[in-house]
């Protein structure tokens, strides 16, 4: 199997599972216990805990892990936007972030907030005079995703983040599912206040994530009850799965520039290809991250693709696996206000380390083959 | 080590961290992605949802894969309070509920809710008559525990059920986390509208659990996002957790009389002993769940006697470890009107069926030891 579709999912480390069985097996107290056990499993816990702090560089204690991106960046919304509300209640968000942003910020809406979306440029930026405009002296939250994880852009975020600080006393999301592991992300360099990781996109385990913020940054719950992490996060923290989340973020930072590298190669090849085809598009703008190439073939459905590929044994995507499950077309590529004869031929492919040159020749060879029968290209 | 904390949270069987291992080898794709690897991923996590269903009788579509017991209570309170609050604004909740019931309905309040707590006699029991008095043609949702996580007080469930169904409208929670697996929970029989199970307290994976309801209940989501879970939970559904959550609950199911006997025989035993001893006050009442047996030392510190018990290797808890690290008075045994002499000496033994009659032996053995020291008893 060639699996190109790492941004949907990555599988999880061996070393990973490892780690997670001895855990299960020789740490498996509660760690809220006060029994000798709990101590101990709650010390293992606070080091996997000062391991991510240590390498987002921020403060152990403002590091919450939780069950995946999907909570951390629902904490993030409601959890900073009612923090901050008594400096006011408008909202924004960018209009190409994940639906686990939208769809919360949607909520806030309902609760009483105002939220507006930031729009894109045509290559999926956000426009930043746009940004300019729309900051209010009653900002309270904005929210953008460093790599969007239909097409790859790269948002400029210091510039973001630049602009909100000098127009308002907003606190700044960044959602990094997408860009941490696969590019550098400097949690304390880039003026970012708060950033959403999930285990399960850098070879982790699924069902867990974090986010975390900066020293002076506080939040409210959206979990209530025996006031673990904090009191941010209750409910039994899973040690196995945490210390896990410690061990990917500790990899994916340490084996950084190699991977990178690995992935950079195997990108720009599949480009240089795809390229070639006249009826070819590529989606994907100049300032990406390295992992994901989408692109779309003019007048064929996306999934008429993705299923003559998974015949070859060739696994990739549509714009991705949140939205590939609904009929309509995605929010992205409507704001980044694709031509029609494009929206529907979307095909992502997304990289991992764990990809080969060897992987990216067979893929050639098999698109080259499905183009023909398909376009008779 | 003997370890007598099961109700803290128990050793993960090895047969579900196999299982955990090969889910993660072998069907780590996103079961939302529509290629052939993402369909086989979901119909595993189907059939799980289905095994889950077949044990609860109930529809495998009202079957909800979550973090755990707390996320699982939280989505009760919430999801079902908005969900039906055309009917009215009025939640009960039991005054010994564990703190994810309790300060989720806090919560509520602030957002608007009438909360009332039913209170409970001198044994732990709901006051049925209380109940009654307190249900009102405006109540929408009842919450009670199935059994208490601090005592092992079994509610009176039919009994509350049928109250609640004959006097108003509103849905009824049942959170089963010290039930299930410990004893007959009949979903389908006991007009429970929806249950909580938390897989770590039924030697299944810690940050795994479910909310499961009846065909006709409905429910409103706490996490917002790509509409997983039948739009109830967003969020890349974890699908090694949950097939292994699916397998506690097979496991647990399939061996209930087994595990309840070989339980109910060494509970049975230590409370015989411990009744023995003149300044022991057993605080667990008569109609209780086989595996805890919660007594008090008059007038010493519960933590004194972990620490003792701990040094010979045996772990046993105070009242519970979500709020052993508070330093306040347990809420339950307040609740109780426990006298003063005993509120700050309780100690919970709670078992397994992995724990031995040998086991059982050692610790009346080493409690006798520790008693002599502390007590001169």
């Amino acid at each position: 199997m060639i699996y190109f579709d790492n941004s949907s999912t990555t599988k999880a480390l061996k070393e990973i599972i490892d780690t997670f069985v001895t855990v299960n097996e020789q740490y498996w107290a509660n760690p809220s216990s006060i029994h000798e056990f709990g101590h101990q499993t709650d010390e293992l816990l606070q080091s996997a805990r000062k391991q991510v702090a240590d390498v987002l560089k921020t403060v152990d204690e403002k590091v919450y892990f939780t069950s995946g991106g999907t909570e951390s960046n629902n904490l993030a919304i409601f959890g900073l936007a009612n923090k901050y509300k008594h400096r006011g209640n408008h909202v924004l968000i960018s209009a190409i972030e994940h639906p686990s942003i939208i769809e919360a910020a949607k909520m806030l809406q309902k609760q009483g907030f105002i939220v507006e979306l930031i729009p894109v440029n045509k290559e999926g930026y956000i426009k930043l005079e746009e940004l300019d405009s729309l900051l209010r002296h009653d900002t309270v939250l904005v929210s953008v995703m460093h790599v969007n994880n239909e097409t790859g852009a790269i948002q400029p975020i210091n510039e973001i983040a630049s602009l909100i600080k000098s127009k308002s006393r907003a606190v700044f999301h960044m959602d990094a599912v997408q860009s941490f592991g696969k590019m550098v992300v400097n949690f304390d360099e880039q003026y970012v206040d708060a950033i959403t990781i999930s285990s399960h996109k850098i070879h982790g385990l699924k069902g867990s994530g974090l986010l975390a913020l900066k020293s002076t940054i506080e939040i409210t719950p959206i979990l209530f009850g025996g006031g673990q992490e904090s009191g941010v996060r209750s409910g039994t923290t899973p040690v196995p799965l945490s210390v896990c989340t410690a061990k990917a973020i500790r990899i994916a930072n340490a084996n950084l520039n190699t991977h990178m590298e690995s992935i950079l190669k195997m990108s720009e090849e599949v480009t240089t290809f795809l390229k070639k085809f006249s009826s070819i598009k590529i989606i994907s703008p100049e300032i990406k991250a390295p992992h994901i190439v989408s692109f779309s073939v003019r007048g064929v459905k996306g999934e008429v693709f993705i299923n003559a590929l998974q015949k070859e044994d060739v696994i990739v995507s549509t714009s991705s696996a949140c939205s590939s499950k609904q009929t309509q077309t995605s929010h992205v590529l409507k704001a980044m206000h694709l031509e029609d004869d494009y929206i529907k031929g979307v095909i992502r492919l997304s990289f991992s380390y764990m990809n080969t040159p060897e992987e990216v020749q067979q893929f050639k060879r098999i698109f080259t083959k499905v183009m023909n029968v398909i376009k008779g290209d």
